[in-house]
């Protein structure tokens, strides 16, 4: 099943999508996917129903560029860091050692969740000096997920999957953690796909916690990434939810994210796509293999106009999530 | 005007309190809090002539053991740490300097919104090893606000203020920290003052976008704090929502907390209560005082079955937001 909250209201107005995201047809009973995840068990089945008629050919034309985030706004959204390897090239980039305990202890920070940018809205921004990125990554829905829930047992509180553009602002990172908060004005408005799918959608590519497929990305329409999700994840998704967990319940509709999707290669980090690699899930990292290997990165961060694109096929190139494709625009003040 | 949200459903009953909390009053066409948030303007002088009939003798009994926290979940909740002083001392009794920018550049944390307690709940807690510990604070609720808003312009954009207990996990917090994303693990659910009051009932103590009143606390029924929260504030309320606002806009219902409330002494850091100070507003800053005069602290976190309350009172003695009183518990799974 696919679902989608077209724009309108806060929190937009929630649609079922054909599986070929051709169509969509609304959720009699439940306005909100937020309102629906609140009453998940009682509004799966009237979802399914729902998709059942659409893809059988009712309802009307699906228009992804009518889509705010499946949820506009969310009571949660925790942002893992699982492929470790994106972490220690990190550190090596900057000459410091990886902790070992990374490889076991989830890396997760606290994101904002009361204005998330639709999929293709622009990214407004007010600096281009603050070092605008885009992190590509993969995204649970939970629904009520009790306190201290084991890893194993949260896999069965993931009831939706999604992509979402993590933007970030790497000049402003640096000065933020050394302060020893956390990421507050480095980690602005994130962006997700324009459809959110259930893991049994998914197939064979979902087991194991994992999506098992490339993430596609584009920069300014050239190819910047296709690493597959579901390799050099440390941490499965049940993973990330427990540690969510730990000392809370979380509520129903919490995000949790995968962290910049990452590959490397057997002798070392991943190739640019045009070297016959997979690529990058966010600039930032091919600024580290470029200042590991020449001493300084050469890519520059996304200018005023820079557009991003992401999206994630299945085995036969069809879009599973429809595409994130937001252009970065000046912000000018209110 | 003083608005409560009624335990009942995931968003609690509004509810609006008459001004001495005597009684309480359904506000037409606004079911929930974040509702009426969300249109704020058209609710504000509906909710106002409610409270004008609660105040004159309107509605039911008004029993603070029945609330909700006033957003019993919310989109956004951004902690402030203000009070420098309690910063100062965090980073003395480590022996550390603290960055002169400090006095400069707000500390702010992104919290967890999706799970908050109610003012009366428990506190459940898996391990008493975990440091469990309390932080009394002011914070505030927005309306909507532009990304960039100037420091002055927020200032109109507050709507309500409440009191919060920010639960916090001592121990925990060094290895947090130390992974540099900042703080998930070791920040559990807060809980809320019953009532949320407009800035404008609050008379001449809220001047300067701060509350110029003492914060009382007592651990188990003794007096540990009575701070005055107008004192020692470095930045006032404009200032740290203009800062949770440099890089995204606010949505509506967002909760932006002040940090510990902490007051130096002429002569170094406050003193507790029983020796003519004005004691603390969590059990950190006392341990930290303890360290930097005996070398190590005396006074022990919370444990299974300790009871905090935090309360504070208007010129006259009269209780303006309730009371915050939690026992932590030992949390046995699901």
């Amino acid at each position: 099943m696919k679902l989608a909250s077209l724009k309108g209201g806060r929190d937009g107005r929630l649609v079922v999508v054909s599986d070929d995201l051709q169509r969509c047809l609304a959720a009699e009973g439940y306005a909100t996917l937020q309102a629906a995840l609140d009453d998940w068990s009682a509004a799966r089945p009237v979802l399914e129903a729902v998709a059942d008629r659409v893809n059988a050919g009712e309802g009307d034309t699906f228009d992804e560029a009518s889509c705010a985030s499946p949820l506009p706004r969310a009571y949660q959204w925790a942002d893992g860091s699982a492929y470790v390897n994106h972490v220690e090239l990190v550190r090596k980039a900057r000459g410091a050692e990886m902790p070992e305990s990374f490889w076991t202890d989830p890396l997760m920070y606290q994101g904002g969740s009361d204005s998330f940018l639709g999929p293709r809205d622009n990214i407004p921004m007010a600096d281009e000096a603050w070092g605008i990125d885009f992190e590509a990554e993969i995204v649970v829905v939970t629904d009520d997920v009790p306190m201290g829930v084991s890893p194993e047992a949260a896999l069965n509180h993931i009831q939706l999957v999604m992509l979402v553009n993590d933007v970030s602002l790497r000049n402003l990172i640096p000065g933020e953690l050394a302060k020893g908060f956390g990421f507050f004005q480095s980690k602005p408005s994130s962006a997700f796909s324009p459809v959110a799918v259930t893991p049994d959608s998914l197939g064979d590519a979902w087991r194991g916690g994992k999506l098992h497929l490339p993430l596609r990305s584009w920069l300014n329409d050239s190819p910047f990434g296709m690493p597959d999700a579901g390799v050099d994840m440390t941490f499965h998704f049940g993973q990330l939810i427990a540690h969510a967990a730990k000392s809370r319940p979380l509520g129903a509709g919490s995000l949790i994210g995968s962290g910049t999707i990452s590959n490397r290669l057997d002798d070392g980090p991943g190739k640019p796509i045009s070297e016959g690699g997979v690529g990058y899930s966010c600039i930032a990292e091919i600024r580290m293999i470029e200042t590991i290997n020449d001493g300084k990165p050469a890519t520059g961060f996304m200018k005023f106009g820079d557009r991003i694109r992401i999206r994630m096929d299945d085995s036969d190139g069809r879009s599973i999530f429809g595409t994130i494709d937001q252009a970065v625009e000046r912000y000018g003040g209110q």
